[in-house]
């Protein structure tokens, strides 16, 4: 059996991950497609509006045949590494190629990569601060520009392939529809996870319906859906009771900025107003928004930092394909392999991603890791 | 002008309060009374039913004639702390004379003191923990026992007094009416606060109008009552998203609790649920409401120990001649003497008050730092 990998977030599954999931099988001719996609914390700081499980059963049921969760310690970072995490996971699952979109998918990375400048340690420190230095220096050298976001993405991912020994063929597929970060539903059948969020937290759902496959407009109205307003006020009382010492300890913090956090947080009356606040020249919104989920989180960089050296894969489900398949690489894995939790990962190997969920379970009441089986779509019930 | 002192928590301040004031000038002669008073988080480690500012304001109207606070780092510690910080703010303004209410106004303290476990030593490490089997042994050396709440209580004034030389005369008053702990509202005219309490946040304002003064009355009736139920989701987030590292540096936090506590809070459905959980032999109710109370406030027992070493005098309001005693102890002060609070007190000298006032303002939703001034009936306006 051969494997297609995709790397994903699912906020929610629209019509164009349905595509994606299509066309990853009838480009490669792959017998199975693996998802590796962000639990209940995604990569720019925010909780997903559903959750890893219902996310992860969406999957199933239009096109997916095993899906991975991207732990919350690649999942809730700046590009570069949650392309690394992604990349990680799917090239130990022996995937045979990579299939992601691209606004831009005949952008010549080997090209952009030759020019990086500084090679390898300019990449380590690359993060969305950078971004726009780093993509002046490009342009010049190569003429290419990676001023969109999953152009951007999807070059990560080319490196982080490259610094594994190129295990996996990268197919960069042209995104169809909306700008990923449209707020407004115009198309006929594709739309952004954004503009699909606030449609659907508006209750709008003669729009959604149009855009979104029927299984995730049900899950979307029958759910809880979970936004950061919802963690607003435990994010206040953390920022209000930590210290500066302890708070410039959380993931991604920048020098200074835990002052600044904690003296905005005094009279902030909702998150948006805070991040406004706290926004500066100095960092993007996607990175302060980080910050404040690392923050809401208690995460640190040494936690961070420390799981990241001993990564796994924990499956949120499979279809009877990806059973298959799971059984056919699962004597070559060098990662454990989770399908449930127990007390002893809850508080060692899974302790991030357990503390991310309960977290996630304070606003959605759904149990997020104890009790949790992955789904089974093993029967064709799915 | 002479003065006279009382340390109190005024949760809420009731019938028995009054007549301790009235009775506190009567027995001493003096011309002004002081009063002391935990802020908005008290001895046994719960939030006051209502915040410091109307409780001084209280105070002020039934017979007090100057408010100060005591300090979060002593008052929400076990009785000897407790009573240390009370008694050093009082022989610090001068006070001649310290009134409190007993059980047995008649125990012979000096006695008590005399008979303690090895002295000195014995004493610091006394808390709930060691009261029963320090009691068996008081009993056993002089036939008298300690097992009331108040008489505990003045003996630790009594001794706090000893070693800072005896500065003030200590003037043991008969508690009327209710047992400190009784829960119902039984008497004419005396109840105990916590069966005020459960009245009040029941609403039986015809049992409470009987035992408390007018003022009091339309206080609770017109304020946003709080009680420990309103911060279990912030303490459920907090002991859900800290490491055990963590946790074991919160005050009064004792070996190996941490664990219990993050263990016992994983399926504990509200506070009253996972603090019966937690009990053990080991540990009393009260004990384990003021750990959970500091993993709230997020309180370590060095930010404690070290605010402690450097105490200071947080005026609440005055009358007239609360004002004229002020002014004449003034220049005798050795610790700093705080009216208003500013950005550099709320970040250094006030910090633990300020950050227990944020918390409790996330609940009742008024200012109690920022904003605020002391009381003035100087006028006879209140």
């Amino acid at each position: 059996m051969r494997a297609v990998g995709v790397i994903t977030e699912y906020n929610p599954l629209h019509n164009g991950h349905v595509y994606q999931l299509q066309q990853a099988k009838a480009l490669t001719g792959a017998d199975c497609t693996v998802v590796v996609m962000s639990g209940n914390w995604l990569q720019r700081g925010e909780p997903a509006i559903l959750d890893k499980w219902t996310r992860a059963q969406l999957a199933l049921q239009t096109g997916a045949d095993l899906v991975i969760e991207l732990p919350v310690f690649y999942a809730m970072q700046p590009a570069h590494l949650f392309a690394q995490g992604g990349v990680r996971l799917l090239a130990e699952l022996g995937c045979e190629s990579l299939v992601f979109g691209a606004e831009h998918p005949d952008l010549d990375f080997s090209q952009l990569m030759a020019a990086f400048p500084s090679g390898r340690e300019a990449f380590k420190q690359f993060n969305a601060t950078y971004a726009t230095l780093f993509n002046a220096a490009l342009k010049t050298a190569t003429g290419q520009a990676l001023t969109k976001a999953n152009d951007m993405l999807g070059f990560c991912y080319y490196v982080a392939n490259q610094r594994l020994g190129a295990p996996m063929r990268l197919i960069p597929m042209q995104r169809l529809g909306s700008d990923h970060n449209d707020t407004a539903i115009q198309g006929d059948q594709f739309a952004s996870g954004t503009a699909i969020r606030q449609a659907a937290l508006a209750g709008n759902w003669d729009q959604v319906e149009r855009v979104v496959p029927a299984e995730t407009l049900a899950q979307l109205k029958s759910n809880r859906l979970v936004s950061w307003a919802d963690f607003w006020p435990h994010l206040q009382y953390q920022l209000l009771t930590t210290t500066v010492d302890r708070s410039g300890q959380y993931d991604q913090m920048a020098e200074g900025l835990e002052y600044r956090m904690q003296d905005m947080v005094q009279n902030a009356s909702n998150f948006e107003d805070f991040l406004a606040q706290v926004k500066s020249k100095r960092y993007t919104y996607t990175r302060l928004q980080r910050v404040a989920a690392a923050a809401l989180l208690q995460l640190t960089t040494t936690e961070v930092q420390t799981a990241q050296a001993r990564p796994y894969l924990r499956v949120l489900g499979f279809s009877a394909t990806g059973q298959q398949y799971l059984h056919q690489v699962k004597k070559s894995l060098t990662m454990p392999l989770y399908t449930k939790i127990n007390k002893d990962l809850r508080l060692h190997e899974l302790a991030l991603d357990y503390r991310a969920g309960r977290v996630y379970e304070l606003i959605n009441q759904q149990h997020q890791d104890l009790y949790r089986r992955p789904w089974r779509f093993t029967d064709n019930l799915g």
